[in-house]
């Protein structure tokens, strides 16, 4: 079950919880501005669900409170960044800032971070480039639950890529996962007592598996996995493994950090981020090339629909109607996660009542 | 049936007949590269079994011998060309060469072109970039076949991506469309009566369709068509869609020519590419960054196989060693292309018993 929270006051919340270990108030902000844009954008797996984790994180030293990046080399159009273990969304907002400035200056800014933590959703990062009227990707590394083609051991991260672009009257905001699904949802599978569709998941032998216990229990043991994007041989899973290894290289390769398969469940990891982003100035006036994405957009809107659907999707619509209806209307908040926070709130000393007195 | 064709004898026959119809030699030549490098990777359709195409498109003047590439726009990391409708992979050589030389200087080189024709494998050019110890991504819009999720018409090419890296001992070379086949996949289940497996096509009301003529018709008619890398919602197709999109921003939208929407199947089209060329030295010492990539990719071929399998490949080996094979020992070519490439030479006034002649 689950309870509605308000968005200023659980933003409150989650400062003052950051703020207990360290930070100072500008650090608290962002970093819970990431955690909730999760929210607001629908995708619960990546939101305050998982303060749990980042306290856990925190607690055991794997995040350092007071690490500051260090640029290893830089170019005009580039920067190397070593994260010290820093909190993953300061890394990631740092180093899309960094980006940003370079893409300003230079037409491209490429950076790419070692040793940072999650940073969360990889479209935020993107997102931000969009507000500068710029294009951007985002990706990073994480830990490894992707199997191979013709593998049955996880080698690869979920590794998501994110894809942003101005467009009017929406931007275009791309974030997925290069496996089929994310492991959340075959968390949600398994919740709900539902097999697995075909082409998401394999077991220790290689061997295409619907049991989603089956499934997680192989993920925690380091044997079977997900499968990369695109499924099974027949279906050219062999791409999203492909994608998978580009979000490798990007990240933990060009940095200098973990790949995602040194990388184990359940325990802080070294993760790797890159943020590409380009002035699409350079190549033809900009409100020219806006005008022709965005007539390309509303080109796929109007195409005819399937039968049994009334809406073609662009990317991001989703979520910035989603982010529109809960930043008003408050968003979904599991009791277990509510439990989780009452526990970190005890273990701070911060009197959440101000906080869940405000529980729609 | 199929015949078995020597590799340099063929080259010869390829440059005349792109000769007669005005090219230069050194353009022929690497028209020929270009065409024939396909057979040698092992992928016939896009081979010399399209050389009808190319010389239906010069008789035609859908590709116009003699157009020179236009530069419209230059920075130190970017330039946008209009091909001015040029062969096709004579201007993604110029464009390919121009990355790579910005690369060169400027770190980063990211070049778009428009007004162009068919440029072949997407992996050729990558391959170039590979050659100069540079990372590379290549790609082109093309044909409308992609029918975006819950709709029921094409309205984004094949749109492929490919992404080359040097490796050791081999590199490595990603060449995918972004929907779930290419179109010469389902033209091969048609041939041999087969249905297409689940998750590949779909029909004019937009419902998946395993009959492998009623989706060929559907293409050429505008109706169905393929779904994007991802297959059925159920197995992520928004994805495949969305990199489909980031193909057509960063060639039509981005340069300025069609997307692929505006293309009709079966006549010369208006096709953009786009070429993003890293110097990889940029992050890190590059024997540091080549090695710790190697490793890693080491690390997959050495991981334990599925049941029932017993290797598992890095994107481009396949190829490598296909190329390995061919050059020595020929390749092979349909009866059906054989008649065309004697009615071409009849038209073309090319004695082709010396090269015929070869045929092993």
């Amino acid at each position: 079950m689950a309870k509605i929270f308000d968005y200023p006051k659980t933003k409150e919340l989650c400062e003052k919880i950051f703020m207990s270990f360290g930070y100072e108030k500008p650090e608290a902000e962002q970093t819970t501005d990431i955690l909730l844009k999760s929210d607001l954008y629908g995708i619960e797996s990546h939101g305050l669900q998982r303060m749990i984790r980042y306290f856990n994180d925190l607690k055991a030293g794997g995040i350092d409170v007071h690490a500051k990046p260090e640029i290893l080399r830089e170019t005009p159009v580039s920067a190397t960044i070593d994260a010290h273990r820093m909190m993953g969304q300061l890394a990631g907002h740092y180093g899309m800032k960094l980006a940003i400035e370079k893409a300003k200056k230079s037409g491209i800014g490429f950076v790419t971070i070692k040793n940072s933590n999650h940073y969360g959703i990889a479209g935020y990062y993107a997102k931000m480039a969009i507000d500068e009227d710029l294009f951007a990707i985002s990706m990073t590394n994480s830990a490894k639950n992707m199997v191979p083609t013709y593998g049955k051991r996880p080698m690869l991260g979920t590794n998501p890529i994110a894809i942003g672009m101005p467009a009017d009257p929406t931007p275009f905001l791309f974030d997925a996962a290069t496996t089929v699904v994310a492991r959340g949802k075959i968390e949600v599978k398994d919740k709900k007592g539902l097999p697995l569709p075909h082409g998401w998941a394999v077991d220790g032998n290689g061997n295409e598996c619907t049991d989603p216990a089956v499934v997680l229990k192989a993920i925690l043991d380091g044997t079977g996995g997900i499968m990369p994007l695109g499924g099974t041989d027949e279906t050219s899973g062999y791409k999203g493994y492909g994608y998978g290894i580009l979000v490798e290289l990007f990240t933990g390769v060009f940095a200098g950090g973990n790949t995602s398969n040194l990388n184990r469940s359940g325990i802080p990891i070294e993760t790797s981020h890159a943020f590409l982003v380009v002035d699409y100035g350079i190549f033809d006036d900009k409100a020219a090339i806006r005008k022709r994405f965005s007539t390309f957009l509303q080109q796929l809107r109007d195409t005819p629909k399937a039968d049994g659907h009334d809406r073609i999707y662009i990317h991001g619509e989703k979520e910035f109607e989603s982010e529109d209806d809960k930043k008003k209307n408050g968003f979904p908040v599991q009791d277990r996660t509510i439990d989780e926070l009452i526990m970190i709130c005890n273990d701070r000393g911060i009197d959440y009542g101000p906080y869940f007195g405000y529980l729609l």
